[in-house]
Parts: structure tokens; sequence; C-alpha cells
């Protein structure tokens, strides 16, 4: 009876709520009818003529503004006002618009329905957003308002479309959306540069009496840190409902100040279940179709051509070939990239000498993206000691079932592998690195399952396919050493 | 010709990756085909008799596992070791059922194409999740393990498919989502209780010689803390973009042991510009508009079913009709509030005495929703002093424009305002308040539009409507005070 009752009405949502169209939306729609609306926004720029003004008008849903055509009112005091930066509510009537740039226009006629109405001004004189080109750095230093220009605008708005795209691709191929916790007591890459909570007192000061003063404590009783990947929190999930991921935020407490470091990011990762037969190839296929089909779903948008307006065409057409090839990317072992980069270095030296053995810098990753493959590539099977204790040992016993996605300009955007499975060489590694978790075990000891994981830069991924240089700019407000605005 | 090329392909992904499909989306479709299967899944039951066995298997995907009849191999050895919880692999046909209970089966003839992979065994004798009915204390011991009994895998999907109802929402709505800091100089609530970072060694350990011992020092060259909510900084992206949302981790020090605190917590948050003549009564729209839309969509699925099941029919039907009801839901001012409240003091008296200008507690929240309006109520309007210095003041100057909504069981779970918008009465309430920082009065100074939002914690929601008493359970892996593992 209950169940039916859900049943029949499943589908028919009780809300008919429904805000008033963006911009976004109008722009959207086939032909404009002179229909009647409102539309709020802020002046991006405007010009007055005798009779009429024009202001173009946005409300950062969409590359385009829209233009509304303003008769003249009884008000002179309000149209000085509009200027750059104001919020605006103009009603009017949506028509076909005579000029060109656009298709639709809004007509504020003042003496017919027409309705001007100054929200909020924006003094012209101290206004920090300025029409004129604005460096990066001073934006940085205004970060509480750099969204209103268009540039960042567009990639709030990219990150939240490929998101989406993402979200959709995940649901597809059957994972859940998991959210693991921020607050950990591991340290998953075992590097130590991590961030840890301060004590803190062990009575609330309003409970606690003026003359009782206690020694601070661990809040949670043990040592915590801000997480530094999310995967061996996603593992426990995958080992019970297969195939989880997750976009969170992640810490490093490193003092780095490249284009490439922020000490809060946002990590896309996910864990699964392998199927038959399924080793690093696996996590290649799925990292390359995920890529391939979620950016190629955004790479022709207005905010893309608007983030790639003025910048080097031939970037961003290696990017599509990328995006779009239907052939698979480049795959190589560790051990032939090393080969390669050492013929390299012997006729064009790098800064740092490739060898068997040691890390790659990403001098060499660059090398090997832009020059040598000229696109993406995934280098595979790295040695053992380079890599975490939980990545699967190969049988060689030398190198790890592991993957790093190089691409041009970025370098590395993703890294993975398939996880140690085996109870018996687990624990020997972890002895070996003084971990001693049992609860990691655990998962193994009892109907492990053979599973792999990646992890993948957000801020890195949206970098690459933007051609924005530094991620600070692919994050709505940047966290580095020493620096925190809000 | 760039740009036509973008268009020509943008509906034709390169990739054809495909996972094998799980057993909800094999469970999903019309009917079998006789078609051979590969399902990697746990034991949750298995029969033996002399010539076939029966088991269940679960990859988590689906409240139903799925049946899989396997005939006898010569392999004694291996059915031995198909215990509840081991990871297996099963190779058969997909088959009409004879059997009630399924209408589809996994026939394993091994004396053909059938074919049993043991992946990972399960010791039963140690094994920690027993088939027998295991605690909630016991299981948060178990965290790491607690995703495999079916309750808290239920839990995880419907957290996943709530999260995606509310994305598809708020995108037709003309939200972005954005990702807004977890580290911040900012207390958005005043309250205090926050948890801070330690400051750390000035040097990276591996580059400053032994000999200089540096104190330790702020990272970000300020006190850093972990966010108690991302209002502040979603401001500041609704006043460029519009509308705007988060469901992101929020932190609180509270050294509270309720069944409806944690001190990590996900929080679901909304700012944007409010249409025309749009205020409080406008958040109250659009949050029911939401709940009733996306809690609408999930509410008849096989995961409430389990989490329901065995719980008090009435408490379902109760929200049942909350959520389906074409009625608005009840809404009453603060005023209104206590005056009821009092009235009901007088005949039955509550622990603490309800009175003008105190906070309501959770006994006086329950009791307007569990006994007088018997569904969710917007309590409006709270008195200024109560609430946080960035609601908008309303004209009595005794109160403010806000709302939080209760129901029932759970009591709080929104609390939203309109943000004050007038520069002169924000600059005189942050100098009362002690907060003068300049950039949240920048959002006023320039271009400031009226604007709202709400704070939503996702763990209470997921109790509301699981029926799930203590939101520790509602969440993957809890962390409160004394507790954090894994």
């Amino acid at each position: 009876m209950l169940l039916r009752r859900l049943a029949a009405t499943a589908s028919a949502p009780s809300s008919r709520f429904s805000l008033p169209p963006t911009i976004r939306q109008i722009l959207a729609r086939p032909s404009p009818t002179e229909e009647p609306a409102t539309i709020s926004g802020w002046i991006k720029s405007i010009r007055k003529q005798k009779n009429v003004s024009f202001a173009v008008i946005t409300d950062g849903s969409s590359a385009e503004g829209l233009q509304a055509v303003l008769t003249k009112g009884k008000d002179d005091e309000l149209l000085r006002k509009l200027t750059n930066g104001a919020a605006v509510r103009f009603t009017g009537r949506l028509v076909k618009s005579p000029g060109a740039g656009q298709s639709i226009e809004l007509l504020v006629d003042q003496s017919r329905e027409g309705k001007i109405q100054l929200l909020g001004e924006c003094p012209p004189e101290t206004y920090p957003i300025q029409k004129k080109d604005l460096t990066t750095e001073y934006l940085r230093d205004h970060v509480h308002l750099r969204a209103r220009t268009s540039r960042i605008a567009a990639m709030l708005r990219l990150r939240d479309g490929l998101k989406r795209e993402m979200d959709n691709w995940f649901e597809a191929q059957g994972f859940y959306f998991c959210n693991t916790p921020i607050i950990t007591g591991n340290d998953a890459e075992g590097a130590g540069e991590t961030f840890r909570l301060e004590k803190i007192q062990a009575s609330h000061p309003a409970i606690a009496s003026p003359q009782e003063v206690t020694p601070p404590s661990e809040f949670f009783s043990r040592p915590a840190f801000l997480t530094v990947s999310h995967q061996l929190h996603l593992e426990a999930l995958a080992t019970a409902i297969s195939r989880v991921y997750t976009l969170s935020p992640c810490f490093r407490a490193e003092r780095s100040l490249t284009s490439r470091h922020l000490a809060e990011f946002w990590m896309l990762e996910a864990e699964w279940v392998l199927p038959d037969g399924d080793g690093v190839q696996g996590i290649c296929d799925l990292t390359e179709g995920l890529l391939k089909d979620t950016v190629g779903a955004v790479i022709g948008n207005q905010d893309m051509d608007l983030l790639w307006k003025d910048r080097e065409g031939s970037m961003r057409q290696a990017l599509l070939d990328a995006v779009q090839s239907h052939q698979p990317w480049a795959r190589m072992t560790y051990t032939d990239a090393i080969m390669e980069l050492e013929k390299a270095h012997f006729s064009a030296p790098f800064e740092y000498e490739p060898k068997w053995g040691r890390s790659l810098k990403s001098e060499h990753e660059r090398w090997l993206a832009e020059k040598l493959i000229c696109g993406p590539v995934f280098v595979t099977d790295y040695p053992a000691a380079l890599k975490p204790f939980y990545m699967r040992a190969n049988d060689d016993e030398r190198t790890v079932a592991c993957l790093d996605l190089l691409v041009p300009y970025t370098a590395e955007i993703v890294g993975g592998s398939v996880r140690e499975e085996r109870l018996d060489v687990l624990q020997q590694k972890m002895g070996d690195h003084g971990e001693n978790d049992a609860w990691y075990l655990d998962l193994r000891k009892y109907g492990g399952a053979p599973h792999a994981g990646f992890g993948m830069g957000f801020e890195r991924l949206i970098s690459w396919i933007t051609g924005i240089e530094n991620i600070r700019e692919c994050i709505p407000m940047p966290r580095w050493t020493g620096r925190m605005l809000l």
C-alpha cells in the first residue's frame, strides 16, 4: 500500500518552485517573443546618448552579457549612477536585436512598462575592478572581487561544468560519490608535510571555572592532521560498494611557490574493484576514457573560447587533438622513459641527470609530454623505492604497478596504481614502512578484492585544459605558504 | 574554423570506455537473455547442497543481491572457502529465476562455461561482520568494515543519490557549484569553537641545517582555522555570478556528544541574489522547493525501503506527507512561536522556560515540529541579539530577516537569512561585533546586490529522511570529540 503510493507519485514533484531565468537561460532560448522580463546583474559597460543609453549587463551566468536599451526617463541622477560594476535590475521586454553581436536585447522603455532599479552603486573613483587590464597579482590581492572579471567567472563556470560531466560519467560507470574524512590520523603519502591541528583546552571556556586551568589536549584523543589524500578511506569503501569516487579538498604544508602547487587543493579520486584481467592498463583506459569524454564535452563551450582567447592557438589545437583522438594515448614504462631521457640528456643536458631509480623531475616530465610524445603520455611501472607502500609489487620485484599521466605544460596531473591486495606482501611492506594500522590490513584479510585507483589534481586539470598558467587562478580563493586572504 | 570543428564533434565522445555492469545495472535491465556475464562481489549468504549451491552475492551497488546458482565442480576445497564476506568472481549466464524473490539469477554451470574465482578469502572465525545483528556501537568501532553491512551501504548510496538530485536541481535553477576554502582566517559564526592549525617549522626539515633551529611559525603568516561555514566566501562569489552553492566540509570543535553533532560534517550552502521583492519568504520557498523536489525523487527507492524497514511506519508516513504535500509548509515568526511555547509551558513545562529573547532549545524546536505543527515548520525573524552580525535588520529593529527550518525528531536542519546589504547598517553592526574585515564591506560598497542564503546540515537531512537516529551513522567515517578512527 505504502509502496504503491510511492510508485504513483515518484515522478511528480510537489514543488513548482522556480527562480527567474538567468541571462544564460534567456540567451539559450530559441527566439524572443516580446515577453516581459526582469533581469538583475552588474553593468559591464554603458554608452550614454542623448535619448537612449546602451548598457551591457552580466549576472555572471554566461560568457556573454545581455544588452539593455534604456530609453530616457525623468531621473537623470539615476542614469548618472549607472556606472561599471553597479548592481541593477532592469524590467523591460526581450526583443530581437537589430545590432550586430547579439541576437536578443532587453528594451527598457521608461515611457511604458520599462523600469530601472539601482540595487547597489559602484563608486568609479575607488572601484578596484577597473576595465583596464589588471594583472593576475593585483587580482590575487583583490580575491574577494576577482570573480567579477570575465576570466575568473569563466573559470568558475568551467569548474562547475566539468564537475557535472564527471559526476554523470562516474554514475554511468556504476560509481558512487562518497564524502571521506578531512581530519585524519593517517598520512597516506608518508611524506610528512601535513598540517596538524592545534591542541585545544580540555574544558570549554564557558563551563570551566576560572580557577581551573587545564593544559590543552588533543580534541580527538590523538594527533589529528588534514588529509593529503582520500585514497586509504576510499579503499575501505571500495571493498564494500565496489566503485567509489570523490572530489574533495587535500592539503600539503609545502613551502612551494611554483605555479603547480597549492597548500589547499581539490583532488578527484576514484577507487574500484578491478575487472577480470585488468591491471595498470585498465587504470589507463578508465582515466583516458574519463578525460576524453568529460573534457571533450566542455571543450567547445563559450567559457573555453573566452579563456583561450589571445592565447597560443597551437596549444589549444594540441589539447583538441589529444581529447578528440580515437587513438589511445601513448603509454610507456618508466624504464623506457628513462632510456629516452638519457638519450636526450646526451645531446641537450637537463638540469638533473635522468637515471633509473631517480624520480622524474618536472623538466623530464614536460620533455616526455611536450617533445617526445607531443601529447599526453602514461608513464607506468616506476621503481618500488620511489613509490608508497600500498602500490602492488610487479613480478620483477623492482617496480610497482602504477602510472602517472603527464601532459604538455602542466606535467603530472594523475597518479594511480593497482593496490597491493596480497596480505603477506603488504604486511611485509608495511613493516618496512613502519606503518601498522590493522584496519588497512583487514581490508585484505577479509574478502579483499584486487582494486586500483587514481588521484587527479583538479586545479592542474583546469590549468591544462584552459591554458591558465598558474593554478592559483584555477581555484576561487587560493592558499599557499604565506598567503591566505579572506 | 576551429569553432566549426568543435561544434561538429561536441556530441561524439572519443572514448568507448565502459566497465562491466554492476549488479544494480544488471537488475535494472528488462529481462535476461541467457547472456554470459562475469560478476565480482562478496558473498552475503550461501546454501550448499549436494550437487548445487545457492549463493547471494552483492557488489554494494544495490539493496538487492544477485543469486548465483553454482553447479558442483571438481574443486571441493574451493567451495569450502566460499563463506560469508569472501570476495568472488562468478562467470555464468544470466537467466530468468524460477525461484521467488528475484527475477534474474546467474547460472554458473561448472561443467560448461561457468567459472568460480575466489578473489579473497574471509576467515569466518574472526570476520568482524558476522550475520547476526551488530550494534551501532560495535560497527562504529569497526568503521573500516561497516560499509559492508546493508544499512550503511544503503546510506552511502542514498547520500550519493540525494546529492545528484540536488546538483541537478540547482543547475536547473541557474546555480553554479563552487569550491570555497576550508582553511580560513575567518570565524563566520563568531562562536569561536574552531579548530586551529598548529604552527610549523619555518624551514623544511630536509633543507634546514641541523644546527639551525628556528621557532615554529604560521604557515600562512597569520592564524589559520578550519571553516565553520562557507557563507562569507559564497557571498563574495554570489555578488559576481549571482547564484552559487556548495556541499563542503565544515568543522566545529564542540565537546558535544549528542546524536545531532559531529566535529566534521558536510553542509549544503547556497547563496543567491534575491529576485525582485523576495525576502525571508523567498528563502523559505526555495528551501522548500529544493527539499520537496529532491527528497521526493529518492523517497520511494529501494535504499529508503531498506533503511525504513522495521521502523515506525507513522514516522515515514509523516515524512511522505510533508514531502509530497502540495500545500506550503507551515511558517511562523519566532515571536508567534514563543507565544505558543509559553502557552504549552503553562500546562506541561519544558525543562527550559521559553521566553522572548532566548534561543530555542532542541526540546522547543521538536515540540513545534512534532506537536504543534506535526511536520516541517519555518520559524522566521528571530531577535537580532541571538543571531550573527550579517543578518539583515528588520524594520522593527528588534528582529532580523532569518529562518530556521525545524523538522520532527531532527529539529533544526536549515538556517538561513537575508544578508545585510546596506553598507552603513552593516558597518555599524560589524563595529559592534568587533569584525572589521574590509573585504566583506567591499561586497556592499561596490555594486552590492540584495542577496540571501542558507546552510543545511547534510547528515541531519539524511537522518531526517531515513529515520537513522544518530548522524554518526549518516556519514561514512564520523569524527567527534575523543573519536577519530582511520
